[in-house]
């Protein structure tokens, strides 16, 4: 790799063991690293050698525009460089990661795309909750929460109980969220959690109902990630929430509900052993 | 980690550097591995020092009995052995890694979760297709393709075009996926994938429409996964689908509709620039 060169590299959720060896290989020969919000400093830092520009959106703050970011990766791999464009996650999921290739396809400008782990499924595991289990969901659907006009025709359209929610990005519409399912005919009682900060220090769980979602805690500051589960799996983390030897623990500050026995789970299933 | 320990490992889609540092780490301080089909023998390799079991179906053999693999996780953890049980994809992705885990835990043997590359996002993105898109899908749904009672009730209920749908494990059903949809009210012409042995020299995707999927080829042999994925989003290939410099090149061998220009996707928007 002597000729300039963009990979697009998802960061996962945020601790740097949780980076495919692929994501590490890049940021540690990058010599340009353009980084959004909720990419974690301990993930940006391992590009010891790169020029790394912050380019997310920060409160209170206009973010860098999406064509300057393009012009910059643009420009610096003509220049022989090579560019690291990093985001949260992964780059196709929610991420622009899309709009950002194709622009740099356009532009003639050779890329690659390094997955991350999706905080999607990434987030709810860290905090003992499968997104799929035999039994309670044998699916899951993944939506934006940012605008209520892209989540409300989707949630509005699924039938209760089939499948696990996961919501990205939609604390500050977390009523709606709830509204809509609700509306749809899923019951207020069906399990939920908001993971904040997952495999973080800060790393916490609130878990309650979908009726009571719209009263949850919101994120302790404006940079602070939040993702929303719903579906009778939220009830594992009574089972699966546990520490081992990773960094990842949860904490749950506090219960709407009692959390076992739960719907589908029996101490039959965990005890046959 | 001295005493004994077991780790539920996802290897991602194949390729070993598509693993995350985590698991490369687990794998390398393994005593015992434990595998499943569709895991790539370069990632099983990565585990040098460790005893090695296939546990997977075979075509034509028994799998091996869920109870016995947990028997054996149980036993070896608590002679003191380092185990990794090593799952395709993630472990909490359709792979009963919540199963285990609740075994493990009713066994009181310490144990963790090491994610893994959901093969429900890697592999469309691996074939050139973000499962999300501005302007084309703010969402995507994952269903096991294993069984037609589990995927007809989740199909049935989504609503046209909103959201990308991923089946997984869903070669053999590939028919009765698309006439789900398509009694739903999908259009036949919705743009529509299978991606092959994604991350491995042997990739290839098709690509067709939801009215053709039916007739899609099935895989060479029973041991290679395929990913079915529908939506505006498969069109994308056929700007995104680059090698880069990474070894995950994708053939398209044949194409059952013209992929350019796209719904949803103009010659502006990639011409922005």
């Amino acid at each position: 790799m002597t000729k300039g060169f963009v990979s697009l590299v998802g960061a996962g959720p945020g601790h740097p063991d949780l980076l495919t060896v692929q994501a590490l290989d890049r940021l540690r020969a990058a010599d340009l690293v353009l980084y959004d919000a909720l990419v974690t400093p301990e993930v940006v830092a391992l590009a010891e050698r790169a020029q790394r520009f912050f380019v997310g959106k920060r409160a209170g703050r206009k973010s860098v525009r999406q064509e300057t970011i393009t012009r910059v990766m643009v420009r610096a791999a003509r220049r022989g460089r090579r560019v690291v464009r990093l985001k949260c996650g992964d780059p196709y999921v929610l991420g622009r990661g899309g709009e950002e290739a194709m622009a740099l396809r356009a532009a003639g400008v050779p890329f690659e795309v390094v997955q991350g782990l999706t905080t999607a499924v990434a987030v709810p595991a860290l905090a003992g909750i499968p997104v799929t289990h035999r039994g309670l969901a044998s699916g899951f659907v993944v939506v934006s929460g940012h605008d209520e006009s892209s989540f409300r025709p989707i949630l509005g359209s699924l039938d209760p109980g089939t499948l696990t929610v996961i919501v990205l990005m939609g604390l500050a519409h977390r009523g709606a969220v709830a509204a809509c399912l609700i509306e749809r005919g899923w019951p207020s009682e069906t399990a939920t959690a908001v993971v904040f900060a997952a495999s973080t220090p800060r790393a916490r769980t609130w878990v309650g109902t979908l009726g009571h979602l719209g009263t949850a805690p919101g994120a302790t500051d404006a940079n602070e990630p939040g993702t929303i589960v719903i579906g009778d799996v939220v009830d594992l983390h009574a089972v699966l929430a546990v520490g081992g030897d990773t960094p990842h623990r949860i904490e749950t500050p506090r219960e709407t509900r009692s959390a076992w026995p739960v719907a589908g789970v029996t101490k039959e299933q965990i005890g046959r052993l």
